[in-house]
Protein backbone atom coordinates (compact mmCIF):
# COMPACT_ATOMS: atom_id res chain seq x y z
CA UNK A 1 0.00 0.00 0.00
CA UNK A 2 0.91 3.42 -1.09
CA UNK A 3 1.03 6.03 2.04
CA UNK A 4 -1.41 8.66 1.71
CA UNK A 5 1.35 11.34 1.33
CA UNK A 6 2.89 10.27 -1.73
CA UNK A 7 -0.88 9.80 -3.07
CA UNK A 8 -1.37 13.44 -2.66
CA UNK A 9 1.48 14.46 -4.74
CA UNK A 10 1.04 12.08 -7.30
CA UNK A 11 -2.23 13.33 -7.83
CA UNK A 12 -0.44 16.59 -8.14
CA UNK A 13 2.15 15.57 -10.33
CA UNK A 14 -0.39 14.33 -12.55
CA UNK A 15 -2.27 17.63 -12.65
CA UNK A 16 1.02 19.43 -13.34
CA UNK A 17 1.55 17.09 -16.49
CA UNK A 18 -2.05 17.97 -17.63
CA UNK A 19 -2.28 21.68 -17.22
CA UNK A 20 1.16 23.51 -16.30
CA UNK A 21 3.02 21.59 -19.44
CA UNK A 22 3.19 23.04 -22.67
CA UNK A 23 1.67 20.73 -25.18
CA UNK A 24 4.51 20.82 -26.98
CA UNK A 25 6.73 19.30 -24.46
CA UNK A 26 7.86 15.55 -25.04
CA UNK A 27 9.59 14.68 -21.94
CA UNK A 28 10.62 16.58 -18.88
CA UNK A 29 14.20 15.81 -15.94
CA UNK A 30 13.00 14.83 -12.33
CA UNK A 31 14.49 18.46 -11.20
CA UNK A 32 12.00 20.17 -13.28
CA UNK A 33 9.08 18.25 -12.68
CA UNK A 34 10.31 18.50 -8.71
CA UNK A 35 10.30 22.54 -8.75
CA UNK A 36 7.29 22.82 -10.41
CA UNK A 37 5.42 20.73 -7.25
CA UNK A 38 7.71 22.59 -4.69
CA UNK A 39 9.72 19.29 -4.31
CA UNK A 40 13.12 18.48 -3.65
CA UNK A 41 13.68 15.75 -6.84
CA UNK A 42 14.85 12.68 -4.51
CA UNK A 43 11.37 13.20 -3.42
CA UNK A 44 9.89 13.11 -6.65
CA UNK A 45 11.90 10.07 -8.00
CA UNK A 46 11.46 7.90 -4.54
CA UNK A 47 7.44 9.12 -5.42
CA UNK A 48 7.59 7.86 -9.14
CA UNK A 49 9.37 4.90 -8.54
CA UNK A 50 5.99 3.18 -7.13
CA UNK A 51 3.76 3.48 -10.18
CA UNK A 52 7.12 1.37 -11.85
CA UNK A 53 7.70 3.33 -14.31
CA UNK A 54 11.27 4.92 -15.05
CA UNK A 55 12.51 7.61 -17.37
CA UNK A 56 15.45 7.25 -19.43
CA UNK A 57 18.58 9.27 -17.97
CA UNK A 58 19.25 11.10 -21.01
CA UNK A 59 15.89 12.48 -22.20
CA UNK A 60 14.08 12.36 -18.56
CA UNK A 61 10.57 11.37 -18.12
CA UNK A 62 8.28 11.31 -21.33
CA UNK A 63 5.22 13.51 -20.07
CA UNK A 64 2.40 11.42 -21.62
CA UNK A 65 3.89 7.74 -20.41
CA UNK A 66 4.23 9.46 -16.61
CA UNK A 67 0.51 10.55 -16.39
CA UNK A 68 -0.32 7.01 -18.11
CA UNK A 69 1.71 5.71 -15.21
CA UNK A 70 0.39 7.69 -12.30
CA UNK A 71 -3.64 6.83 -13.67
CA UNK A 72 -2.20 2.89 -13.44
CA UNK A 73 -1.78 3.73 -9.41
CA UNK A 74 -4.68 5.79 -8.96
CA UNK A 75 -7.64 5.40 -11.03
CA UNK A 76 -9.68 2.12 -10.98
CA UNK A 77 -11.06 0.51 -14.09
CA UNK A 78 -14.26 2.99 -13.81
CA UNK A 79 -14.52 6.81 -12.50
CA UNK A 80 -14.88 6.64 -8.80
CA UNK A 81 -18.76 7.95 -8.04
CA UNK A 82 -19.19 10.78 -5.82
CA UNK A 83 -22.14 12.33 -3.54
CA UNK A 84 -21.96 15.43 -2.14
CA UNK A 85 -24.23 15.57 1.56
CA UNK A 86 -25.19 19.27 2.50
CA UNK A 87 -26.01 21.79 -0.24
CA UNK A 88 -25.07 24.95 1.70
CA UNK A 89 -22.61 27.66 0.78
CA UNK A 90 -19.53 25.29 1.32
CA UNK A 91 -21.28 22.10 -0.55
CA UNK A 92 -22.18 23.94 -3.98
CA UNK A 93 -19.06 25.52 -3.76
CA UNK A 94 -17.28 22.24 -3.80
CA UNK A 95 -19.57 20.84 -6.38
CA UNK A 96 -19.14 23.79 -8.96
CA UNK A 97 -15.28 24.00 -8.06
CA UNK A 98 -15.25 19.61 -8.90
CA UNK A 99 -17.71 20.08 -12.04
CA UNK A 100 -15.73 19.72 -15.57
CA UNK A 101 -12.23 19.26 -13.86
CA UNK A 102 -11.33 15.42 -13.68
CA UNK A 103 -13.40 12.36 -15.21
CA UNK A 104 -11.74 10.55 -13.17
CA UNK A 105 -13.89 11.82 -10.57
CA UNK A 106 -17.59 11.89 -11.11
CA UNK A 107 -20.40 13.87 -8.58
CA UNK A 108 -23.26 11.72 -9.55
CA UNK A 109 -25.63 12.59 -6.73
CA UNK A 110 -25.48 15.44 -3.88
CA UNK A 111 -28.34 15.68 -1.03
CA UNK A 112 -29.98 18.33 1.23
CA UNK A 113 -33.05 17.87 3.47
CA UNK A 114 -34.09 21.31 1.80
CA UNK A 115 -37.24 21.14 -0.20
CA UNK A 116 -36.44 24.31 -2.70
CA UNK A 117 -33.19 22.27 -3.31
CA UNK A 118 -33.82 18.94 -3.15
CA UNK A 119 -35.45 17.80 -6.89
CA UNK A 120 -33.81 20.52 -8.74
CA UNK A 121 -30.33 20.46 -10.50
CA UNK A 122 -27.61 22.63 -8.54
CA UNK A 123 -24.07 23.96 -9.72
CA UNK A 124 -24.98 21.10 -12.50
CA UNK A 125 -26.20 17.96 -9.99
CA UNK A 126 -28.90 16.37 -9.47
CA UNK A 127 -30.02 17.30 -5.77
CA UNK A 128 -32.32 14.81 -4.32
CA UNK A 129 -33.81 14.47 -0.18
CA UNK A 130 -32.01 12.78 2.27
CA UNK A 131 -34.28 10.36 2.52
CA UNK A 132 -33.01 8.72 -0.29
CA UNK A 133 -29.47 8.63 0.61
CA UNK A 134 -29.41 4.39 0.93
CA UNK A 135 -31.45 4.08 -1.78
CA UNK A 136 -29.39 6.43 -4.79
CA UNK A 137 -25.64 5.22 -3.27
CA UNK A 138 -26.85 1.62 -3.90
CA UNK A 139 -28.04 1.58 -7.17
CA UNK A 140 -25.35 4.66 -8.21
CA UNK A 141 -23.29 1.91 -6.91
CA UNK A 142 -21.45 5.55 -4.69
CA UNK A 143 -18.12 4.89 -3.19
CA UNK A 144 -16.90 8.50 -1.81
CA UNK A 145 -18.74 10.75 0.43
CA UNK A 146 -18.50 14.83 0.44
CA UNK A 147 -19.63 15.46 3.73
CA UNK A 148 -20.60 19.13 4.07
CA UNK A 149 -23.97 19.26 6.52
CA UNK A 150 -24.16 20.47 9.82
CA UNK A 151 -21.94 19.47 12.64
CA UNK A 152 -25.25 17.68 15.04
CA UNK A 153 -26.04 15.35 12.25
CA UNK A 154 -22.97 14.37 10.41
CA UNK A 155 -22.42 11.00 12.08
CA UNK A 156 -25.85 9.73 11.84
CA UNK A 157 -25.47 10.83 7.72
CA UNK A 158 -22.09 8.96 8.20
CA UNK A 159 -23.48 5.65 9.46
CA UNK A 160 -25.92 5.97 6.46
CA UNK A 161 -23.53 6.29 3.69
CA UNK A 162 -21.27 3.61 5.45
CA UNK A 163 -23.83 1.13 5.65
CA UNK A 164 -25.08 2.16 1.95
CA UNK A 165 -21.60 1.01 1.12
CA UNK A 166 -19.40 4.05 0.80
CA UNK A 167 -15.73 3.27 1.68
CA UNK A 168 -14.10 6.90 1.38
CA UNK A 169 -15.26 10.03 3.01
CA UNK A 170 -13.91 13.43 3.02
CA UNK A 171 -15.53 15.58 5.95
CA UNK A 172 -15.71 19.02 6.03
CA UNK A 173 -18.46 19.01 9.04
CA UNK A 174 -16.29 20.42 12.05
CA UNK A 175 -16.63 17.27 14.01
CA UNK A 176 -14.80 13.91 14.51
CA UNK A 177 -16.81 11.01 13.01
CA UNK A 178 -16.40 7.20 13.99
CA UNK A 179 -16.14 4.85 10.71
CA UNK A 180 -15.25 1.28 10.41
CA UNK A 181 -11.76 0.61 10.09
CA UNK A 182 -12.09 -0.57 6.32
CA UNK A 183 -14.09 3.11 5.35
CA UNK A 184 -11.07 5.62 4.52
CA UNK A 185 -11.74 8.94 6.43
CA UNK A 186 -10.19 12.46 5.77
CA UNK A 187 -11.02 15.51 7.86
CA UNK A 188 -11.06 18.94 6.74
CA UNK A 189 -12.49 21.14 9.05
CA UNK A 190 -11.70 24.90 8.21
CA UNK A 191 -11.28 25.99 11.65
CA UNK A 192 -9.06 23.62 13.18
CA UNK A 193 -6.68 24.01 9.56
CA UNK A 194 -7.10 28.12 10.60
CA UNK A 195 -6.26 27.39 14.11
CA UNK A 196 -3.58 25.11 13.12
CA UNK A 197 -1.99 27.67 10.68
CA UNK A 198 -2.53 30.79 12.60
CA UNK A 199 -0.52 28.58 15.49
CA UNK A 200 2.47 28.47 13.42
CA UNK A 201 2.30 31.71 12.03
CA UNK A 202 2.43 32.97 15.55
CA UNK A 203 5.40 30.85 16.25
CA UNK A 204 7.40 32.03 13.22
CA UNK A 205 6.78 35.46 14.60
CA UNK A 206 7.54 35.18 17.95
CA UNK A 207 11.17 33.54 16.56
CA UNK A 208 11.86 37.21 15.19
CA UNK B 1 7.89 22.65 19.53
CA UNK B 2 4.80 20.98 18.96
CA UNK B 3 3.92 18.85 16.09
CA UNK B 4 1.11 19.57 13.36
CA UNK B 5 -1.16 16.63 14.03
CA UNK B 6 -1.12 17.74 18.13
CA UNK B 7 -2.05 21.42 16.95
CA UNK B 8 -4.98 20.02 15.08
CA UNK B 9 -6.12 17.62 18.27
CA UNK B 10 -5.48 20.21 20.90
CA UNK B 11 -7.83 22.38 18.67
CA UNK B 12 -10.44 19.91 18.39
CA UNK B 13 -10.16 19.11 21.94
CA UNK B 14 -11.14 22.57 23.08
CA UNK B 15 -13.56 22.89 20.39
CA UNK B 16 -15.42 20.08 21.42
CA UNK B 17 -14.87 20.90 25.48
CA UNK B 18 -16.77 24.26 24.68
CA UNK B 19 -19.78 23.21 22.16
CA UNK B 20 -20.17 19.80 23.04
CA UNK B 21 -20.06 19.07 26.88
CA UNK B 22 -23.17 20.06 29.07
CA UNK B 23 -22.81 22.72 31.24
CA UNK B 24 -23.36 20.94 34.42
CA UNK B 25 -20.38 18.63 33.28
CA UNK B 26 -17.29 20.08 35.64
CA UNK B 27 -14.79 17.53 34.46
CA UNK B 28 -14.25 14.50 32.46
CA UNK B 29 -11.82 11.72 32.32
CA UNK B 30 -9.55 10.89 29.85
CA UNK B 31 -11.37 8.06 27.58
CA UNK B 32 -14.57 10.50 27.94
CA UNK B 33 -12.93 12.83 26.02
CA UNK B 34 -10.85 10.61 23.99
CA UNK B 35 -14.07 9.02 22.80
CA UNK B 36 -15.93 12.31 21.68
CA UNK B 37 -12.35 13.49 19.70
CA UNK B 38 -12.14 9.90 18.63
CA UNK B 39 -8.75 9.26 19.44
CA UNK B 40 -7.10 6.57 21.61
CA UNK B 41 -7.03 7.78 25.79
CA UNK B 42 -3.27 7.14 25.55
CA UNK B 43 -3.22 9.45 22.35
CA UNK B 44 -5.47 12.11 24.49
CA UNK B 45 -2.92 12.38 27.53
CA UNK B 46 0.24 12.70 25.34
CA UNK B 47 -1.33 15.32 23.86
CA UNK B 48 -2.73 17.09 26.86
CA UNK B 49 1.34 16.68 28.56
CA UNK B 50 2.01 19.43 25.85
CA UNK B 51 0.11 22.06 27.62
CA UNK B 52 1.96 21.53 31.09
CA UNK B 53 -1.94 20.41 32.88
CA UNK B 54 -2.88 17.69 34.23
CA UNK B 55 -5.63 16.16 35.53
CA UNK B 56 -6.70 14.46 39.00
CA UNK B 57 -6.77 10.82 38.99
CA UNK B 58 -9.97 10.74 40.91
CA UNK B 59 -11.85 13.59 39.21
CA UNK B 60 -10.09 13.67 35.85
CA UNK B 61 -9.39 17.26 34.32
CA UNK B 62 -11.65 19.95 34.76
CA UNK B 63 -13.69 21.28 31.07
CA UNK B 64 -12.59 24.74 32.10
CA UNK B 65 -8.86 24.40 33.01
CA UNK B 66 -8.26 22.21 30.46
CA UNK B 67 -9.89 24.41 28.11
CA UNK B 68 -8.14 27.25 29.57
CA UNK B 69 -4.79 25.27 29.44
CA UNK B 70 -5.08 24.64 25.67
CA UNK B 71 -5.43 27.91 24.85
CA UNK B 72 -2.54 28.93 26.78
CA UNK B 73 -0.99 26.81 24.16
CA UNK B 74 -2.64 27.77 21.05
CA UNK B 75 -3.74 31.59 21.21
CA UNK B 76 -1.87 34.42 21.08
CA UNK B 77 -2.51 37.65 23.51
CA UNK B 78 -4.54 38.75 20.48
CA UNK B 79 -6.86 37.25 18.25
CA UNK B 80 -5.00 36.05 14.85
CA UNK B 81 -6.31 38.40 11.99
CA UNK B 82 -6.90 36.84 8.73
CA UNK B 83 -7.60 37.52 5.44
CA UNK B 84 -8.99 36.08 2.51
CA UNK B 85 -8.44 36.81 -1.04
CA UNK B 86 -10.28 35.10 -3.74
CA UNK B 87 -14.33 35.80 -2.62
CA UNK B 88 -15.60 33.53 -5.36
CA UNK B 89 -18.07 30.44 -4.13
CA UNK B 90 -15.30 28.97 -2.09
CA UNK B 91 -14.40 32.17 -0.31
CA UNK B 92 -17.78 33.57 0.36
CA UNK B 93 -18.37 29.67 1.93
CA UNK B 94 -15.49 29.86 4.08
CA UNK B 95 -15.94 33.30 5.07
CA UNK B 96 -20.02 32.58 6.22
CA UNK B 97 -18.24 29.53 7.65
CA UNK B 98 -15.82 31.03 10.04
CA UNK B 99 -17.99 34.16 11.13
CA UNK B 100 -19.14 34.35 14.71
CA UNK B 101 -17.26 30.90 15.31
CA UNK B 102 -14.21 31.79 17.08
CA UNK B 103 -12.94 35.12 18.57
CA UNK B 104 -9.74 33.94 18.65
CA UNK B 105 -9.15 34.07 14.53
CA UNK B 106 -11.10 37.36 12.83
CA UNK B 107 -11.58 37.49 9.69
CA UNK B 108 -10.85 41.23 9.07
CA UNK B 109 -10.19 41.94 5.28
CA UNK B 110 -11.58 40.05 1.97
CA UNK B 111 -9.55 40.77 -1.34
CA UNK B 112 -10.93 40.43 -5.05
CA UNK B 113 -10.06 41.79 -8.01
CA UNK B 114 -13.94 42.40 -8.90
CA UNK B 115 -15.53 45.30 -9.00
CA UNK B 116 -18.94 44.55 -8.69
CA UNK B 117 -17.61 42.99 -5.36
CA UNK B 118 -14.80 45.38 -3.91
CA UNK B 119 -15.91 48.30 -1.07
CA UNK B 120 -18.80 46.47 -0.18
CA UNK B 121 -19.31 44.44 2.80
CA UNK B 122 -20.01 40.47 2.08
CA UNK B 123 -20.70 37.76 4.33
CA UNK B 124 -20.05 40.44 6.91
CA UNK B 125 -16.23 40.99 6.17
CA UNK B 126 -15.63 44.46 3.83
CA UNK B 127 -14.03 43.30 0.30
CA UNK B 128 -11.35 45.18 -1.06
CA UNK B 129 -9.39 45.53 -4.15
CA UNK B 130 -6.58 43.35 -4.74
CA UNK B 131 -4.43 46.16 -5.25
CA UNK B 132 -4.66 47.13 -1.80
CA UNK B 133 -3.10 43.84 -0.75
CA UNK B 134 -0.08 45.38 0.87
CA UNK B 135 -1.75 48.35 2.45
CA UNK B 136 -4.14 46.56 4.27
CA UNK B 137 -2.33 43.65 5.53
CA UNK B 138 0.17 46.14 6.63
CA UNK B 139 -1.89 48.44 8.47
CA UNK B 140 -3.65 45.78 10.39
CA UNK B 141 -1.14 43.64 11.17
CA UNK B 142 -2.75 40.57 9.37
CA UNK B 143 -0.50 37.31 10.14
CA UNK B 144 -2.80 34.58 8.59
CA UNK B 145 -4.08 34.26 4.71
CA UNK B 146 -6.72 32.13 3.65
CA UNK B 147 -6.05 31.77 -0.53
CA UNK B 148 -8.99 30.78 -2.34
CA UNK B 149 -7.97 32.69 -6.07
CA UNK B 150 -7.59 30.97 -9.22
CA UNK B 151 -4.27 28.88 -9.33
CA UNK B 152 -2.79 31.14 -12.19
CA UNK B 153 -2.43 33.88 -9.91
CA UNK B 154 -2.36 32.37 -6.65
CA UNK B 155 1.97 32.63 -6.38
CA UNK B 156 1.95 35.85 -7.17
CA UNK B 157 -0.82 36.83 -4.49
CA UNK B 158 1.12 34.63 -2.21
CA UNK B 159 4.44 36.62 -2.88
CA UNK B 160 2.66 39.71 -2.44
CA UNK B 161 1.26 38.73 1.18
CA UNK B 162 4.20 37.41 2.42
CA UNK B 163 6.57 40.64 1.85
CA UNK B 164 3.46 42.28 3.24
CA UNK B 165 4.06 40.28 6.69
CA UNK B 166 1.65 36.85 6.35
CA UNK B 167 3.62 34.21 8.04
CA UNK B 168 0.80 31.63 7.82
CA UNK B 169 -1.23 30.46 4.93
CA UNK B 170 -4.04 28.67 4.10
CA UNK B 171 -3.46 27.36 0.33
CA UNK B 172 -7.15 26.25 -1.43
CA UNK B 173 -5.81 27.04 -4.77
CA UNK B 174 -4.98 23.75 -6.70
CA UNK B 175 -1.52 24.45 -7.17
CA UNK B 176 1.72 24.19 -4.93
CA UNK B 177 2.98 27.66 -3.51
CA UNK B 178 6.53 28.65 -3.02
CA UNK B 179 7.36 30.22 0.51
CA UNK B 180 10.17 31.07 2.56
CA UNK B 181 10.87 28.55 5.49
CA UNK B 182 9.92 31.02 7.86
CA UNK B 183 5.81 30.92 6.22
CA UNK B 184 3.96 28.05 7.76
CA UNK B 185 2.03 26.78 4.64
CA UNK B 186 -0.93 24.18 4.60
CA UNK B 187 -2.40 23.38 1.29
CA UNK B 188 -6.26 22.01 0.71
CA UNK B 189 -7.02 21.61 -2.44
CA UNK B 190 -10.01 19.89 -2.67
CA UNK B 191 -9.56 17.67 -5.64
CA UNK B 192 -6.24 16.45 -4.40
CA UNK B 193 -8.10 15.32 -1.15
CA UNK B 194 -10.56 13.77 -2.97
CA UNK B 195 -8.76 11.58 -5.69
CA UNK B 196 -6.91 10.40 -2.61
CA UNK B 197 -9.85 9.34 -0.50
CA UNK B 198 -10.69 7.77 -3.59
CA UNK B 199 -7.83 5.51 -4.30
CA UNK B 200 -8.06 4.61 -0.51
CA UNK B 201 -11.89 3.94 -0.95
CA UNK B 202 -11.31 1.69 -4.04
CA UNK B 203 -8.02 -0.27 -2.18
CA UNK B 204 -10.55 -1.32 0.46
CA UNK B 205 -13.55 -2.46 -1.86
CA UNK B 206 -10.55 -4.48 -4.00
CA UNK B 207 -9.09 -5.92 -0.46
CA UNK B 208 -13.10 -7.60 0.34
Amino acid sequence: MISDKTVERLSLYRWLLETKVDKDTVSLFSHQIAAMACVSPAQLRRDLMTTGYSGSSTRGYSVKELAGSIAGVLDGNEPAKVALIGMGNLGRAIVSFLRGRRSRLKVVATFDTDSRKTGRVISGCRCYGQNRIEEIVTREQISVAVITVPSDVAQKVTDRLVNAGVTGILNYAPVPLRVPERVYLENRDVTTALEKVAYFARKSTEKE
